[in-house]
């Protein structure tokens, strides 16, 4: 069961053309996706309602895509304008187009009621699309549960294990405390270790060897939205109280959609705001985060392939879980609400349904 | 369920062969298939009695097939010959020897009811072994259930769109319309586009650039047959009215046989009469009607993959579905006909049993 | 369902290093081992019990065990010695060491209750760790059920058909009668082929081409363990009553562990007593016995999918399947006493638990 009323990362922009359909799956349902003719982002449920061949598949042809098997041509808004052979099209042969939204390089889809679908529950991530920052976007596919993607990003104690050597530093940093804020939207992550070594990926970046104070602030949003401030400042100069000069900064947009069951998408992107000329220090950044993100994909599919052997495993609550703990209540209390809503829209349909036919 | 009571095509005849056994599974039941002394070929079920082991692993010993784990040795017929330590054979330990008839370079086979098995409805494909007819014969594997690649073929609507630079043409040859006659065997169509220009295909094998009068004249017969007149002529000569003057004519056929739920071989053959001595014609014909099929393959494992993401997906009729409608309705219709036989036989079974113990 | 206490063959002991973790899956359970600071080998289930993570992705330290992960660490006897972050270990946090011996080179490891892992139960492979014999130590991963393999060792008749050019020979070996004793650990068996060719591999090491008197004891055992003494004569010499001179001799120590219902572990050696200073001769004999398991492996695996394509079929009895006959008694035997006594703990634990609530 997936959360549908809900804002989903369905791409990068670029992933996105004119020419050409894309094809993404999204909480079990292929979408495909091109650009109208105003540039615009459309999306449409993958599958040609006459015989269920992916559109993406298809021709793009002046804004409209034509299903290559047997011809029928959609518009952007799912009217079907074509059938060969045919001078009525049938209503059936329409598709419902979904929400989506374009925002600083991300496509944003609502998969759920389009009633609900408001951009304004849209997170910030200005700087995805901002002069002040530089960054490389990259993605991931995962062969596991969102869930176990989301558990990884919500505790950071796993830095100087599994990240030893990329994103990681001194074991020191597991045992600094997180500040967790819960909201009704996720929770905010609040963690400092100060006067420790850099971690290696900005000793890369610097040169640094004496101890810096590090930071590591985020919200990781329903569905799976991470965004991130963190950086390194010179030990001891009052980072935690403001004092950000001589810091290294970084913001982080990360998002993990579901797939299906079973497999993930993973868009990710680690921005800095210094030497934002020098594309050698955005690819050496974006190197050593990849580097880091393929350990967490070994051991999250190695953890997937361990629960598989186990489907009783009962995972055991330490503190440094609570962040998680209270992400996945708020992700079934939101499920639930939305069955609720389905339910009660039903309810309502029988109860009008009694009024006519009494 | 499978239709069992019909001719399935199993083999094309260069693939049996007198010294070693060929493997091939038929609507779910592995078969073993070699030539026996007399050069006429064999079917056993291709899993010894014994432990389960797969005669084809075995070996040709005159005529006769030794399994090569313990030495088991089968007739032509099924019987057990020989076990390796013992004296007195089981009759456990015989093999019921499948029907087949081998036919202008088609073998066919009989999964059902041998007392059913009658020759003389194995459809005519006289031109696979005839001197007047040059073509290559061919071979495809598909993952999909057979039906969706008799859909394929029962619906010629999707030429110009899917082999729009292969097989196909205008997109005026989707309006033309096909003749549909049903029979208790399947259906024949009969389909003229007229005055329009040529095939890609046609054009590569004419240098042809006017337009042409164009036919597909074929049965598709239950289980999956497809014998076709097809063909170009000068556009306005009379071809429809009988004048084949100049045309360029072909007969193929194509057959599909379940190997499982989920998997189908497809036999096929694109024969010409034209320029037979001249071999890079026939290489050249078979090569545009591989990269056709090709683009079949694709499309229909894309389609299966769509329709396995959502199992309640119903199929949108279209008219131009009428011949596979009338195709689907007639297989369920014998298949049902034959688990009424098998309930029939068991209440006779019954009946004789009630009489005996009376 | 496995035998669970019973001792299984985990690995080889030069598979087991202090340095680096290693996993294998017995009986469906995924076990880590390496060796404590002793040299000793340590098993623990190979899941952290917070989060699943494999403890075999992690680190050794000084003869414990650290996941990297979120970095638990834990001793060889399974006690979790520190959680980052925490200053009280929960004690859910522990794990279950397992009883594991290594003797001559195999290390074997008991699944099911401690309380019945007597080492004294474990069979004698002296020759593995002997100065007069030489082997080289193998192992092949099988995915197919455990007692298809058995299945095959347990019957020899096969050696001529599937090993005809390597371990095989004259099919005369299939007649020869092999006496069977049953027993409660399994059974004996004993095989003679006397005034027969000399084996492929026989040849191979020997050069003889004189009839030979051949011999294969061995003793299958619970739950998968084969010993064998092995050899050819002169033919005529009496070996069978007792002269071995001139005789080559080998001795077989193979053993079977389920790794799932699907999959399996084969471990084996050959090792023999004749020009042990020889590595040629070694080398060229365990050449011939993998050429000949590669026999094996794949007639069982077509086996396996032959009998996966009809879950109905029911192997036909033959005389030469006595053996494996009561093998797969045994089996059930000593599962079905197995689960008996939980049963029986767990009357027992109700009894106690109605005493102390009265």
């Amino acid at each position: 069961m997936f959360l549908k009323d809900t804002w989903y990362v369905a791409a990068w922009s670029h992933e996105i053309s004119a020419t050409h359909p894309f094809s993404r799956t999204i909480i079990g349902q292929p979408v495909v996706f091109w650009r109208g003719e105003n540039g615009e982002v459309v999306a449409l449920p993958d599958r040609c309602p006459h015989r269920a061949a992916p559109l993406s598949k298809g021709r793009i042809e002046e804004g409209q895509i034509r299903c290559m098997y047997h011809g029928l041509k959609f518009s952007s808004s799912g009217a079907c304008v074509q059938v060969p052979g045919m001078q009525h099209i049938p209503p059936a042969a329409c598709l419902p187009a979904l929400r989506v939204v374009e925002r600083s390089n991300w496509v944003w889809i609502w998969m759920g009621d389009p009633a609900l679908a408001d951009p304004g529950l849209i997170p910030d991530t200005y700087w995805l699309d901002s002069p002040a920052w530089r960054y490389q976007p990259d993605y991931i596919h995962y062969d596991v549960n969102y869930l176990l993607i989301a558990d990884n990003l919500l505790d950071f104690s796993h830095l100087p294990f599994l990240h030893e050597t990329t994103l990681g530093g001194s074991a020191g940093y597991a045992e600094s405390r997180a500040l967790v804020e819960r909201s009704d939207s996720g929770v905010r992550i609040n963690r400092w270790f100060t006067d420790g070594p850099p971690a290696p990926f900005v000793k890369n970046l610097t040169g640094w060897s004496a101890n810096v104070d590090r930071w590591n602030i985020y919200d990781f949003l329903v569905p799976g939205v991470l965004l991130m401030d963190s950086g390194s400042a010179p030990a001891g100069q009052g980072a935690q109280a403001g004092n950000r000069e001589n810091a290294v900064q970084f913001r982080s947009a990360q998002a993990i959609t579901p797939e299906s069951e079973h497999s993930s998408h993973y868009f990710f992107s680690q921005a800095h705001d210094f030497a934002i000329d020098d594309p050698r220090v955005t690819a050496q950044l974006h190197g050593d985060v990849v580097a880091a993100f393929k350990e967490d994909w070994d051991m999250i599919h190695a953890q997937q392939r361990s629960l598989a052997l186990d489907p009783d495993f009962k995972m055991m609550p330490l503190p440094v879980d609570n962040a998680l703990g209270h992400f996945r209540w708020l992700m079934n209390k939101r499920i639930k609400a939305q069955q609720q809503r389905v339910v009660q829209a039903g309810a309502g349909l029988q109860s009008v349904s009694a009024t006519v036919t009494a």
